[in-house]
């Protein structure tokens, strides 16, 4: 394969083991350890937000922020995102009720979720920033002015977004992201938490530390999501390209767009107000499934790879929600995107020749069948 | 501090370097690869036990456990263990319901399971291997061939426990274990589970991959649970050295019992049919709480850290269930147990200082005060 979907940044092996020799002699291996304190200061300081918690993954980074809001109604949500903003939920006993996405951006539409039932203060909305595009903020800060629910952003994609002059991780109630190693950002395995208010930290800290409180009395009901020592050493040193990482990485993203938007392949429309979209995936719009499926095989015989984010929506699996729910433009949507590659080490030529290759099989396929959207 | 409490195993830097290359040149950092794959394999030989899961901590294996097993009645288990025992399955938002312990062995009660309710195949026991030391496992099977409920052993503690010439790990319908740094065996962070179902291990494989079977369909309600290489790779390294390990705190073990039962300190009674109770902490048993507080502050002054394990009962935090319950074996042991320092550095000069600054300590107090059990 020439070109892979994706390479997982590689780590710079003597800073990382200097990292574990200064573990090793400390055996200080997990448990809110002095990396894992230096790392939450130092994404503080390069995100400028407040109040952030590592822990494991980005799917338990859900959990906690759900369970420390103290949310106990009904939870909505987008059917297009990774299957762990459902799992999450899904996992701790929760029904998941699925509003519709916005057809042009991609994200949960604040209207669906408004018809879809009459929110109360107990209700969490759960929204993705999908591929790191951000929601409509000033629609869902309006749906909360309005029926006071608790808003959690999940920001996996969204790492580097910035929205209207601030990081988009300090938006909602709370927002979460992951930091798996697939990420623009990556601790191995783990993600983490920014809560808009210390309280809520507070409650997660002892939270993610099966609810023990600093004198060692259990509190909450908790769980073990701590991030190990060798995970925050990962992070450590992957902080110290990031610079280098986001600019190509934003180099490449906005290649694809100045090229493909002037051909016939549409992509996402980006949310207004948008500063900065993290350059962490690059989805395209087809016409039809049929198309993707054509695409992608074709693709897939010039050596290059892409993904169907998401194969399947979530609101169609059975498994977190009892009916089938008609949600039309996600139905519609959901089997025509495709991403394509994206990751540091592609060239520019890379790019030039991934689009040539994508132009010319979509000329090739669309002259011999027309256009639907299946 | 001359005797801290517990000391991790440090890991050997070169072994764990040359992993750590290894991975780095795969960039395949996590989600099922190689070297949790060379783990798995590594450890059923060493264990000689069939379906074993790694998963990334004891407290998600506790969960995953009782999904794959699909549990879905109630849960009976010990107020008397690591607070993960209750706090795995009320994060899940399930009821936990405590029965009474043996107060000789110190392990959840299978008569006092029998008399709380009546079990049926719905229902699930967790029970703890307390300190290392074997349940009644012929009563537990008993038990369970007489209403079919299901068996999850937490042998968190019993890593390297022998029952009846085979490990305790393959016990159970499901058996979990801790990797937890401050274990016997770590990764840092990480746990397991064995199954007695290769069926069970199936469905468990999908759930800590978000629900994802061979084909990228979502199959089961899932969450991540992975290991990732650089804990699996930490798991290998300590596996090296785990014979020499075993053996040396075994020899701890062993000459703190042999000192021990020549005087009026109180040890735990090892279960009939046990070969190995895991060597991994030294439990005593003292008169009463007042007799605890007052040894576990002179032994302090004599650079002795001791732990009380564990601080309060489960039952008693109102967290999991609703009413206290009177549990009169574990209501009068609870506070008087207190664990010795137990890891390899310790010299047999070491062990009998820590006994011989006991029994002073412990003859003190006595002569001044009428023992009671507070």
């Amino acid at each position: 394969m020439k070109y892979p979907f994706y390479k997982p940044e590689s780590i710079n092996a003597a800073s990382f083991a200097k990292y574990f020799d200064e573990i090793n002699s400390r055996r200080w291996y997990t448990n809110n350890g002095p990396l894992v304190r230096l790392l939450t200061s130092r994404l503080e300081e390069y995100l400028d937000v407040k109040n952030l918690l590592l822990v494991s993954s980005g799917t338990v980074a859900l959990q906690v922020a759900y369970k420390a809001l103290q949310c106990t109604g009904r939870i909505y949500t987008t059917p297009l995102s990774f299957i762990a903003s459902s799992s999450a939920f899904g996992w701790l006993g929760n029904e998941i009720h699925y509003a519709d996405i916005d057809n042009r951006t991609l994200n949960l539409d604040p209207n669906s979720v408004r018809q879809l039932a009459a929110l109360s203060e107990k209700d969490t909305v759960v929204a993705t920033h999908l591929y790191g595009n951000p929601c409509d903020i000033n629609a869902f800060d309006h749906l909360k002015n309005e029926t006071q629910c608790k808003i959690i952003y999940d920001a996996s994609h969204a790492f580097a977004t910035r929205f209207q002059g601030q990081s988009i991780l300090s938006l909602g109630d709370a927002s979460t992201v992951s930091f798996h190693a697939t990420k623009l950002y990556h601790t191995v395995e783990g993600g983490g938490v920014v809560f808009s208010n210390e309280d809520d930290l507070a409650r997660a800290q002892k939270m993610i530390n099966f609810g023990f409180n600093s004198q060692n009395e259990i509190e909450e009901v908790g769980i073990n999501a701590k991030m190990s020592e060798l995970h925050a050493a990962v992070g450590l040193v992957v902080l110290d390209d990031l610079g280098a990482i986001i600019e190509r990485r934003r180099a490449i993203a906005d290649q694809y767009r100045s090229i493909l938007e002037n051909t016939d392949v549409a992509t996402t429309v980006v949310q207004e107000g948008t500063d900065l979209c993290s350059p962490s995936y690059m989805p395209i719009v087809l016409d039809s499934a049929y198309e993707r499926e054509r695409i992608q095989v074709s693709l897939l015989q010039d050596g290059i790879e892409t993904r169907n984010y998401f194969d399947s929506l979530q609101s169609t699996t059975e498994l977190f929600e009892e009916k089938h729910k008609v949600l039309p433009n996600s139905q519609c949507i959901n089997k025509r995107v495709l991403c394509l590659p994206l990751y540091p080490e592609l060239t520019s030529a890379d790019i030039t020749y991934i689009c040539d290759r994508l132009q010319f099989n979509l000329a090739n396929l669309r002259s011999e069948k027309p256009v639907s959207c299946a």
